[in-house]
């Protein structure tokens, strides 16, 4: 590319590019089998079936912890290194919302990471090249992720771990062309101002295989992720960051301008009044730790536990870690609703605690339904999980990031509203976006919440041109 | 608007309008007088000539400052109420860059303010209504300033202060039609993460006058904003949050796509390595407190001062604040190239301390040229001085906010490249953004500095339509 370095006659180019939106198209189209394997026949691709029983993984005392301790005086849990992440106290203190104020535990991990995704026309078929990755928190183990997911102490190699294979195509000097390249948020709960880079890179270059990675077409990984727990949260954000299919006609049109899409975020960013701070672990108020937990006094929303990953043989390393472990399943839904045959979703300016700006895009519904009492429940569930299935678009179970959650799973729905439900006036914080409104704020990094681009992800899945 | 509520049968429309474009680009041919003063009145515009002379500043001891103290044990300076700001210290570690570690005092002021401008058609011109203000480290004192510049605590009134004049049609229940609304960074250097909502709505109701506010067009801004030390900071950023003019025939064309100007932002964003950490303003390393000001031992970049503000009459009050005074004057510049008849700019990837994202784009050059020895002169600062006349494009010295800097004034240019420069290697972390991309990233939101968007802003009033 001519970024950053003009040639000796610098030339100017279309902005976008056709030939980009072209490719995704028609690697959409493939969904049964390109150049890898097929997509029957197995979740995380066959190359990697079975591998699957190499481990085993289970609860521990902290105690039993190697070089991770509470340090001290403040309690925060950290490894003797210094690498990895840290799980210390924050305290949220807001003007708005039922709660006032809350303590919580939170996972702090200051480095920005790379997720990427390598990219190559193979037989003139667009093929992204997925890895098949135990990570100790996911139900099943092993699940379909980017080609790297790579921190930065982990790439540049300061601590003098392995090399991270493929890692060359996403830092240090460019190789391949971009398709996606923008800073996400993950998890604002239960992480700390966390953020990573999502990559999506087009090589020519011959890429030497390995056993854990296979080439797959976007068609197949939409097709797989309408199964269960089989693609994994890193390549669902990687996935929401591809710029749209098509330019469908419609385009052009919304409910609302997008000049007032961007205000009414905006809005929700200034006008709310609240003070986040890290704090100590220890004596963290409605918080107690025992000998295996960190959990709530009355014992709701999640744990911070601790986990041995053992091999079944000599070639994988094993370790142990903290995980945080949340009470219940999750629903993370969007209703949708077509407005003059314009597909819109109801979304929901949402603050988090941990999110780099605080508030962004989120779900028509993101909750643990567990931790709400009957006469609490949170707007829009009920209309959401009442749904007779002829509404039901989407509608599989995912887990979340399998490296710090522990069967952090949640059902992720796309329910079509009712018309007359898209004709009510809408709650404070709540507004109908056209999918390429919000296909535009995902591109634009830290606007859209991890579950609600995992979500955008899943809409592409099953509304992929025909 | 519909935004948030929609009506009965909601329908869709443009997502960009036509409208909006068309009255701007109107707007700007009116350069000589408007509905309001004429441009040639008076820098301030007419109505309120004179009103300068009713203040005066004189710096002050620390001991002056009145509600102001050292907080103990930080040594912070902050009020005694909890309002307005605190000055703290600020710890920078950075593995890239010429200074791996430095200490500073920072302004630190967590709320985010509103900085609107009401816009209104009148007569088929769009007019906007600026207020003629008075902030004591202008050199001036009083500018050109945004209908309402206020924080939070200002237009909540949780300090039951008098109202904001015009604040209902920012804040609240909408009246009027958004044309901006975004947040964007401010001085990096000397705030500590500040960001403002900038804003531009348009009213058809009638607007009651006052003697501090005027009409004025876009082409009367324009041609104020060429002058020395007339449009305040904060004009100037929101000014440049506008939508484009007009839809120029090149615009889908730049030297390098789209995905790959974020790309190169993004990159500056993740693969420097820095730890940023508020500390106590007492005992900063470097750093040294005497009666009246908090200096560098080695006299560089910047001190920190206390000034009293006297009223030369009863009705206007009087108070004491502390306030950053830099040493020497500015240089904010971009280098110009049109490529293939499309106008570029050379961007910058700037890493600065305070930045709420660390890295934002700013000018090519951005520095107090005193600050740095012959030998170490930063990279395109001779460049631009001693391009010939033939070459400016645009002059003029501006100050930055008046309300927490004193004397921080700068001179912004807009220098055109020869070619053979034009056709230069880069080095590592500039870019050739076209004008479009540039506009784009800034309606983005906390992705331009404030001196690149002051430039923006330069720009635009000198390649105004004809």
């Amino acid at each position: 590319g001519t970024r950053g370095r003009p040639a000796d006659r610098p030339a100017t180019g279309p902005r976008w590019d056709r030939r980009t939106t072209d490719l995704l198209a028609r690697s959409a189209l493939v969904t049964e089998r390109g150049a890898g394997p097929a997509t029957a026949s197995s979740p995380t691709g066959s190359p990697t079936r079975g591998r699957e029983h190499a481990f085993r993984v289970r609860r521990i005392d902290f105690a039993e912890l190697k070089g991770w301790h509470f340090r001290q005086p403040t309690g925060n849990l950290a490894h003797q290194s210094g690498r990895f992440f840290t799980v210390e106290g924050l305290r949220v203190r807001t003007s708005a919302g039922s709660f006032p104020e809350w303590h919580q535990p939170i996972i702090r991990q200051p480095e920005v990471g790379i997720l990427g995704i390598l990219a190559k026309e193979i037989d003139g078929v667009l093929h992204f090249l997925m890895q098949a990755k135990m990570e100790p928190g996911n139900p099943n183990l092993l699940q379909l992720s980017p080609t790297v997911q790579a921190t930065r102490s982990n790439y540049t190699r300061v601590h003098r771990g392995a090399p991270v294979r493929y890692v060359e195509y996403f830092a240090g000097p460019r190789q391949g062309r971009i398709l996606a390249d923008v800073l996400q948020s993950e998890h604002g709960s239960w992480f700390y101002r966390k953020h990573n880079r999502n990559m999506i890179v087009e090589t020519r270059d011959e890429v030497p295989p390995h056993p854990d990675f296979c080439w797959l077409t976007l068609g197949q990984l939409y097709e797989l992720l309408r199964r269960d727990n089989t693609v994994n949260m890193d390549s669902r954000t990687v996935l929401s960051s591809l710029p749209p299919l098509a330019e469908l006609p419609d385009s052009r049109l919304a409910l609302t301008p997008d000049a007032e899409v961007l205000s009414w975020l905006t809005e929700h960013r200034s006008t709310q009044d609240w003070t986040i701070e890290l704090c100590p672990l220890t004596g963290l108020p409605g918080w107690a730790r025992t000998e295996r937990e960190i959990s709530r006094e009355d014992g709701r929303f999640f744990d911070v536990v601790a986990v041995a990953v053992e091999a079944g043989n000599r070639e994988v390393p094993s370790w142990t870690q903290p995980l945080i472990e949340p009470h219940g399943e999750g629903v993370a839904a969007f209703l949708l609703h077509e407005f003059d045959g314009v597909p819109h979703v109801l979304a929901h300016a949402r603050m988090e605690g941990g999110l780099p700006l605080v508030v962004e895009v989120a779900p028509t519904v993101q909750c643990v339904p567990a931790n709400y009492p009957e006469d609490r429940r949170p707007r829009y569930l009920d209309e959401v999980l009442a749904a007779p299935p002829a509404r039901i678009r989407y509608n599989a179970v995912h887990a979340e990031e399998g490296g710090r959650f522990r069967n952090a799973v949640s059902r992720y729905l796309i329910v079509e509203s009712d018309g007359a439900l898209a004709a009510e006036p809408l709650p404070p914080g709540y507004a109908w976006l056209s999918v390429r409104q919000l296909e535009r704020l995902t591109s634009a990094g830290l606007s859209v919440n991890v579950q609600a681009r995992t979500l955008l992800a899943c809409l592409r899945s099953v509304a992929r041109p025909s």
